[in-house]
């Protein structure tokens, strides 16, 4: 049987079929995952919610408790004054991209997407038949504002344009100038902005501000998943207007019903004040690694690279040595460690090749001389 | 914004509506699940998973020992000989619904569905521009094999039917007989089997049967909620051939990457040989609750039913009071019960209301006291 049109030419992504390619002594360094176990104060409150024995269907729109915490949070940190129906939890953030996608895009209509990017959204868009319209980063990763101005001002009836800060798989943050700059842009359009905000709790200098604060329109989306260790727990959320979050929750219902109640309830913990410190840790390793990162690159004088500001990404400029995906390969083959291939990022990605440093030090250590050994046999 | 016209006119559920009406005090004969505590072995399952703190993403497909569990049973009970590629775990199994009319509806396909039926369905299948031919359930909400055989050969490219039993809303199981009528019927073209077997755990004489078993074209749905008390687990998964998987699994990706690792876990222990006892105990409890139920709608002239047979409702032929809608908002208000209109499962239920007896025995009783005396001032 044919997939429908929808899905021709859709495949499981880049980031997952060179994951899938990894020896049990393959150092990985290319799966978006914190190596630590779940924060603490989750993984007891899951305990204990998985003794009450109650494993039932949450509403919908996702635990009222829950979404007290998330909203609480989004309020103080953009200094606004939104209510718990201002946000539905999804399947992870993952969840709340597809929702958003699959509520809002008719055959046709136009998304702003930066030109290097998670791969899903550019998917996920055409799955919908809607079509990407690339505005650019520049070298240092940051937006290009004339860039986008350029790009929304000739598709004012773009419905969308995303951004991602701390970006997957730049490592870049958005500076508050830039945030600004944007939002200003967007607001004079009906265009709503989705601010991927999941890797928002990890960041080494400057705290990742939301457009949320600024914008007309937004749709911000976040989860536990990279702040707290928790990827296999799916808890993610979108928040926006009441009219958005109640198209949204129609989406959840049909696609999934509802995330996981067990871990719904154990997501609460992720804004107290024991996961604050467990971020706070979480934040000083990562740093310490992008610090090794960075400076094993610069001793590599045919490869640059952009010091990480956060998330726990490193792009690292190899086009000397060939196509993204042939040094990924060539260093999996002759190192046995696994990077990603810039082109799962989009084609003007190819010059990098994607580097996570969110492994124990001295793995990445590790992983840093091997390739550094291996790299000239390209 | 506007919602786009894939979700023009798509709502929450008659049944998460009306659900939203039950008060503190109401007894709630509405919600599709068991009152009982998850089965023992999977809440100790998943107290360790959360133990051991390892909160990470599973592959797309899901755990490999999870599906291992489910093609053992899988094959054990259709005689087949499937392996752990021929199954993908989802969220849920309306996780797995979605996945596959997403994957493969395109507009203007065609799909049968029994005339009275999980309304979930209809709509996904709206969503993605496909369109419905109703097939008819007799008055023992047995399938009327004719009809069925008349929709399919007038529309021969018909790209799924569905079938579901044990059946909600009906409460019926298909005979063995109706069940090779219909795999013989739909062998003759290339239209699917979908079988959603989620209550399959869930009967009280007759075991019921898979399509797979006789089918050419088969994709089996079932999951955890249902039998094990699991609803807020979300685990789930459809089986079929490999390469029907193989699709499945990027929907999966795009939608919601995986299910919940912990959940997986503990998924497992549905197979073992104390949730088989825990099944058991189940069937009894609901075997006994179908009787005062079925017996106490015996004592009121103007109401008729049909015993259930399997899963945990009956439809009441409540027409001699009025419309379902009406009927079940005058049982909320009169008795402070709260019961599923008939409409919400298609238009040629609007004669029956559905009550789940999925609650304990002592509050059915109370409930239908209520409803004895209730009933009458409609």
């Amino acid at each position: 049987m044919n997939v429908a049109e929808r899905y021709a030419g859709v495949e499981i992504s880049q980031i997952r079929k060179m994951n899938a390619l990894a020896k049990p002594d393959t150092i990985n360094l290319g799966i978006g995952q914190l190596p630590y176990p779940l924060a603490e104060s989750i993984k007891n409150a899951g305990i204990l919610a998985f003794e009450s024995g109650e494993a039932k269907y949450t509403a919908n729109i996702g635990d009222e408790n829950l979404r007290k915490a998330v909203i609480k949070e989004y309020n103080e940190e953009n200094s606004l004054n939104y209510q718990e129906n201002n946000v539905v939890i999804t399947n992870g953030s993952q969840g709340a991209i597809w929702n958003i996608f699959s509520v809002y895009l008719n055959f046709g209509d136009k998304v702003l997407l930066p030109n290097i990017c998670f791969s899903a959204y550019e998917t996920i868009i055409k799955i919908h038949g809607a079509k990407v319209i690339f505005y650019k980063l520049d070298e240092n990763f940051q937006i290009d504002t004339a860039d986008f101005e350029k790009k929304l001002n000739s598709n004012p009836d773009a419905k969308f344009a995303l951004i991602n800060s701390p970006s997957n798989p730049c490592g870049s943050v958005f500076s508050e100038e830039q945030i600004r700059k944007i939002c200003e842009i967007t607001n004079k359009t009906e265009c709503f902005i989705i601010s991927d905000e999941v890797y928002n709790k990890l960041y080494f200098g400057e705290k990742p501000l939301s457009p949320a604060k600024f914008a007309k329109n937004c749709i911000t989306v976040n989860g536990i998943s990279k702040r707290c260790a928790a990827t296999g727990l799916r808890i993610g959320w979108a928040v926006a207007k009441k009219e958005i979050i109640e198209n949204l929750v129609v989406a959840n219902q049909y696609t999934c019903t509802c995330a996981n109640n067990i871990s719904q309830l154990a997501a609460i913990q992720a804004f107290s004040s024991k996961t604050e410190t467990f971020c706070e840790e979480v934040r000083k390793k990562l740093e310490e690694n992008a610090n090794i990162l960075y400076n094993a690159l610069l001793q590599i004088p045919e490869i640059s690279a952009v010091k990480p500001q956060g998330a726990f990404y490193c792009m690292a400029n190899i086009s000397r040595f060939g196509t993204s995906k042939d040094v990924s390969m060539s260093i999996l083959e002759n190192c046995n460690v696994l990077t990603i291939p810039g082109i799962a990022f989009g084609a003007d990605a190819d010059k990098y090749i994607r580097i996570s440093f969110a492994v124990e030090s001295e793995l990445l250590k590790t992983a840093l001389e091997r390739m550094k050994g291996g790299i000239r046999k390209i």
